[in-house]
């Protein structure tokens, strides 16, 4: 079994044990991949990326992505398949030769 | 190659190109995936879960996984272990004869 | 004095006591609002509106408004002008007889 | 009439105009400010706070303060009550002595 496909699995069966289906809802998802994307943000507040506590970043990074691949598996999006197409359709906003080394937004390039 | 790893090759592809490293600090790529987690959630404002955009919602939650994918790159973190590792933790957090059922948070249960 | 004026000398005297001032650039108060924002966004995971913790809510709401209140103040706006600005602004992008009973965003009216 | 009063009445009068508080639950309020919270926060992605752009966080910052502002009308909360209220907690969090010139949460002091 592919990686992706075992770590959904497993946040099923955890999902599932404890009958929290009834609440995985998506917008529900989504808030809740909100509230822990905060929780990482957090730890980088008022502090250089080097100063950051990388167990601590380790675990709410880990919740983003429980999280994330709840709410692909709730849609049935095939990660990878998203991710890619998404690479395609930046590739398009950012050619490399307008985007090289510089930070804009694609609408202000 | 497994999934996982793919993508995070097609990702750091598409960066390396663009030469964009140099902005790719932890704590910007915790800002990013904030700022994309956000953009999703809007997608579900002031509607039910069933009235989002699915196509939106695919693009929005493939921001998501990009940046988080390319923290986890920076710090060396293996998503699957850190995400089964979390579940590990999680159990203990909410055990199911406790947890079954309810929403509660591990610290009101 | 008015009273966001009298708020707003309350947090800078509670700032300048602590010698908080050198962690206050705008970029990390505008990273301490979204950590704030999302534990208020918290209090209302997987519930209702009706269930959510009205005490909680006024402790996260009242530091949300804290670091809105220091960055206004950190580039010299008035919170009245600006808000008032943006309402005749919105006024534009959400005409009345457009905009009337329909939560859609003004792009898509 | 007190200028927070005043911004508010405004706010619904916008709102009523618009036939919107149909849509403005507790739960979905705090969702749009943290879309608005993002949106803020997106003005300082891949650069340092000098560099971000005065005016858009003006008006960023003012629908961020618009959002607040309905929830806290929402719930009948006094803003500066509750925020006052909040600084002397905070006070208790982080007294002076221990607090001063660092940046550590108050559960690390």
């Amino acid at each position: 079994m592919k990686d992706i496909e075992e770590i959904i699995q497993e946040l099923l069966k955890f999902r599932n044990e404890r009958d929290w289906e009834q609440f995985h809802n998506p917008k529900d998802l989504a808030i809740a991949l909100n509230v822990e994307a905060g929780e990482l943000l957090e730890l980088f507040l008022w502090k250089n990326s080097e100063d950051a506590n990388k167990e601590k970043i380790k675990e709410e990074l880990a919740d983003v992505f429980a999280y994330a691949f709840l709410l692909a598996n709730k849609y049935g999006f095939n990660v990878k398949e998203i991710v890619l197409d998404k690479i395609i359709n930046n590739g398009e906003k950012y050619p490399i030769e307008k985007a090289k080394g510089n930070a804009k937004k694609y609408n202000e390039l």
